[in-house]
């Protein structure tokens, strides 16, 4: 059995994942207003370490400088009174109507540069608060008819608002580094940098792309089929895995937002062994929606949920790596292998065109005939992930 | 009514699409092998540029030197009466069994060895050919278990496989440049580089980056439910799009490989637009598969079928872009000033920090009132594709 | 050209489809409530012939007895003034949080008891506006985890509800026919009956089958990767198409409800087609949402492209049918031929058995090698689409 | 830990399953085929209770009288020597050729005739060796274009065939129900009858509907996205589910036919619970493919992989509902109250139209604001799959 969870295991919650108030496309609110001092108590007394959020999580559009100012005291001392930090914030560029047609990639370039100013006065907030990520999440950049968008020009729009956002914090001295969020659709038809592969792509284009990474979520990618424990080595393997959001989906459809595990859960447990054998010492942060159909009970139940998830799984990622039987059904599929670079050390390409053992005089039936012993190997996962191996 | 296709249209076929016989999953094949002369001159009589090849195509997989030999003479010969060209070539890295783990990440270091060579070789053919572009699908390098495969070890795999291969091309002269093709999944559960994200991605991390680009089908992305029109975009953007595979598909489900057009028409419109538009001159390839229900002559209708639809699709394109009521939709719906910078020529990052009508004084409410007029335009989009506007 | 749609069109729209204000799951509204009376009107102006409701979209839940008969009156007069008719109603089971776990299916007994009830009192009115089709869309009635819903039960119910409001409107003597409208997710991540097909099953095994039919929508099939018009064939088939929802969907995601033809403009052709020829005479009924990004003239201009929409095809599909080269295609298909028995007139199972020629004698080689020549008869479909044919 | 598997577990196996020779759409064949013999034999010793066949995995196409019953009687001999029961058996309808637009709604009616001949000739043997269930699997049915098939046409034939079929099954006295298996696409871009669902409605309308029922498999439903677990529910709830398919997918892409469990892992245990404790007591029949990657080690293993997985998810349901926490949970979240008929016993529909607290007097704000508690019930759901319970 698990037991509570730590400050060293890194858990985070946004704000608005237990503050949702379980409006959605056909139903009105379920939920009363939670209030941010008692969120941020809660969630420590459950074991959280970190909580995140969104500008208008804490201080609503439009409030004056006096709200403001009031708000950001009370959730201070929260913070203050139960020892949580605050890892990360973002910016809501898409709940007001201004930002229909997008923020960073809107037509209208006014709202481009109001879009650029609320990121920025965030920002402020983000680093006086301590967070060291940034993250940005596009979900209204994009379209529902290709006439609407020139994508070259929106990706253009796009590189310059994330470098002019870069220069800011360098400028400003702040210890943020930026972590960009993909997602292929919804809240429009489709959306710029739609996965883990468009976002990397466009990070190498940036001036700053040093200070740029990315915050993938568990359902994005798997709303579009994708592989997210792919996804994530992908991120690993260049560097770019800055940030991490943990929830659960079943494949393409609307974005579900399920507490951690109650998705694809062979692929949560190769996901939590991923992150915990492979390098990421960032935090574990959730942002999934306590169902619709839940009263407050339910919505503490759930954020609970989603920590004793990740904490069993990683109970069972860990007996996983350290079966021997394990080990050798690795070997057995010659997985270390493939770290093995393909040429030999100072082999050069000739040497490689002149080495007759590996084209003409290789021996390609017997090579083919070799089975690679994976259906052992993925029920001894799928055992160890039932408790059972 | 559209002409025949001619060779400024430069359109190109594989040699394995209409000469595919069409066993599938659950089917053998309906029809009998084609001779690559007869699908030489057939294609030349009904109007193509170009045709393109795996190595095994032209040359069986175990062929001794005089058979490849007399099989690449019969080609020639056949490319020289009829006057097409080879703008492209590839290898087949996945039908033999030896490649059931993958090629270039196979966890098998002999394999990999192999795969590398039979590659170089075909290039050698492909440089001999004329072909300006050569194709790599790694459609065999995933898996279908995430136990099977350290991503990171395999991108390493990956990258220092292409590398190689480009390595190669530049100390042989060949006047070649690489593209990869993504595909999500089939035949593996899951392909590493699953999309044109992905893709570009890995590219920025080679050391032959610049002469390493993408060839993508539209089939694979629809196959994630993504957006081909604005992976495309993307792709010109980052200066990566060298080739490109044309076909259709019906969303996520197996690859179809259907004639250009008969999947989704309204994404093939803003295609060719976007090709015809958008500074692209390289091949218009038809990477598809004849139906199994057909005969030969169903086979010669669908080749052709591929390229009326592009023709017609491009005169629809046409009229679209001069359209002056389409240029006033546009206006209307700001679609020209998205190519505006949104900071103003030389302002900085703390000029527009300090400009109160950006921010503070900014009519959030006006601006958000304003429509964007997409709903006029993406109708007259649909009337031009029906040619009824 | 097509003209301006007029009564014989038999176009109607729903209250909330122009109605919508645009919140979404992300955000907030972006349009203002419009008047009953404006809308009625401008549907009528735009050459609409009927409009549709649930009971909500006219009279707010809660509303006391005598604010509802104001709002009935206003849009009684409105549809006098216009001479719009009310086609068909349906019940709002899904806004109000009461609904979180459904309507007819909730495990509360008593929420079912006031379901039932709040759909009685809308046929009240449903009769008297001279609706005489009633659709009940069960978009609340499933489940997000397996363990919620004992799905045996929930039929029971489902069937009970069924068949006591239909048990109501044969007692009141209503000229009403029931609708079932199936959808396979969100906002539940599951809903009963998802598809035309499991709604069809179900409706066989109701006391009063024979009055129960189908509401399909284009898109909630397409979110399901089905053909819809092979659905849509089984429920005429099944003589259970009694009203039919058109709009657009880009396949498996969030529920777009896009303008009819903006979605699979391919599948719209041959829906439209089935409509025309496949002696279907009720409404066509557009179930869309005019983009979140539009003003009040988009609203009015999507609502037009819906009708322009189905007129343009509606053309082309008349000229596909009247073409002497698609009758040949068909016939070169053996299209007609489907529609001969299988079986001859008064052939017995045991006359078959003994028919030699059935079997034994057959030349199956020969049957083989026959072509479907559905390559150009797809083609040609996709010219007639283009208005090119 | 689970034990051997043994005859009341009534695991089952097809031919076709363990005996695929792995060619697929992109790659040939990477094993030997396997003899019968050995098959029953090996399938015996690791447990299995039955052996499941289409004609041709016994009786290669175009077998004369002679070889067909040589290979009949091995067959028979070692039923005989294991103790194995042929609980079902099937038809081949879509490998040859002359099936490629169908077999019972081919367009081509000699190949209609033909195709039944083929069934009830299988019929024969199905029946001499024991089956009591006769699947029917019409992946042929179908079509690429909509142009291609009356969909009414092509549903007539249908019907007309499978009551031909049962026809003859009653004829001859055979104790054999027939089981339909719906598909929704792949081999044909879309099948006929591509839902339990549709399915399910189709049978309603037959002749012999008493004796046709289901055979559901969990990848094609989960092809489509849609709740396998529903699926069956409803078809139990109609009587319907003779026989099941057990798999694993992971959602809409290629049929994957995976390890029965190394799918949805979570969609797996509660399809267990439904079958332990929904009164299925028929065969648990494994429909799947062993990975290509695999040798005959790995074959063997993964036939083994599936009855280990059917063990263990059948012991964690067993825990799962014998656990005292997990009925308290099911009370809170009110899911025996499902079970309650909504009217009372002898309640017309006009009592409750007069039962003013089921309406007029209702406390909707109270009913809304109870909480169902399933994020408590889904997290032990999910404790218990892990063994953590």
């Amino acid at each position: 059995m698990v037991g509570k969870p730590v400050a060293e295991d890194k858990f985070s919650f946004g704000l608005w994942t237990v503050g949702w108030r379980a409006a959605d496309p056909f139903g009105d609110a379920t939920r009363p207003e939670l209030d941010v001092v008692e969120t941020v108590h809660k969630l420590a007394e459950l074991g959280a370490w970190g909580v995140t959020f969104h500008d208008n999580d804490l201080i609503p559009f439009g409030s004056d400088e006096r709200e403001r100012e009031k708000r950001i005291s009370r959730f201070r001392t929260a913070l203050d009174e139960t020892g949580l930090v605050v890892p990360m914030a973002t910016t809501n560029l898409f709940t007001h109507p201004v930002f229909k047609d997008g923020a960073l990639t809107s037509n209208d370039r006014d709202i481009r540069r109001f879009a650029l100013r609320k990121v920025m006065r965030n920002m402020d907030l983000a680093a006086e608060l301590g967070a060291t990520t940034y993250v940005l999440w596009g979900g209204r950049e994009g379209s529902e008819t290709d006439a609407a968008k020139d994508v070259r020009a929106a990706m253009d729009r796009y590189r310059e608002g994330i470098d002019t956002l870069a220069q800011y914090v360098v400028e400003q001295g702040y210890g943020l580094r930026l972590a960009l969020e993909p997602k292929p659709n919804e809240p429009r038809g489709d959306i710029l940098l739609p996965t883990i592969g468009h976002a990397l792509a466009f990070i190498s284009t940036l001036e700053h792309h040093e200070m740029v990474g990315l915050n993938p979520e568990v359902g994005h990618e798997q709303m579009a089929g994708l592989n997210f424990v792919h996804g994530i080595g992908q991120a690993l393997w260049q560097g770019k895995l800055f940030h991490i959001d943990l929830n659960g989906q079943h494949g393409p459809r609307y974005d579900q937002d399920l507490v951690f595990g109650h998705g694809d859960v062979l692929s949560a447990f190769f996901l939590v062994d991923l992150l915990e054998h492979g390098g990421y010492d960032g935090p574990r942060h959730f942002d999934y929606k306590p169902p619709r159909t839940e009263d407050i009970d339910g919505v503490w139940a759930s954020a609970e949920a989603n920590m004793r998830s990740y904490l069993l799984l990683r109970e069972r990622a860990k007996a996983f790596r350290a079966d021997p039987r394990v080990q050798e059904a690795l070997e057995r599929s010659r997985v270390p292998e493939l770290a093995q670079p393909t040429l030999a050390e100072g082999e050069t390409v000739s040497d490689l065109k002149a080495d007759r053992t590996a084209f003409e005089e290789f021996d390609v039936d017997a090579a083919a005939a070799r089975g690679y012993a994976y259906a052992q190997l993925s029920q001894l996962a799928f055992e160890h992930l039932l408790g059972a191996a």
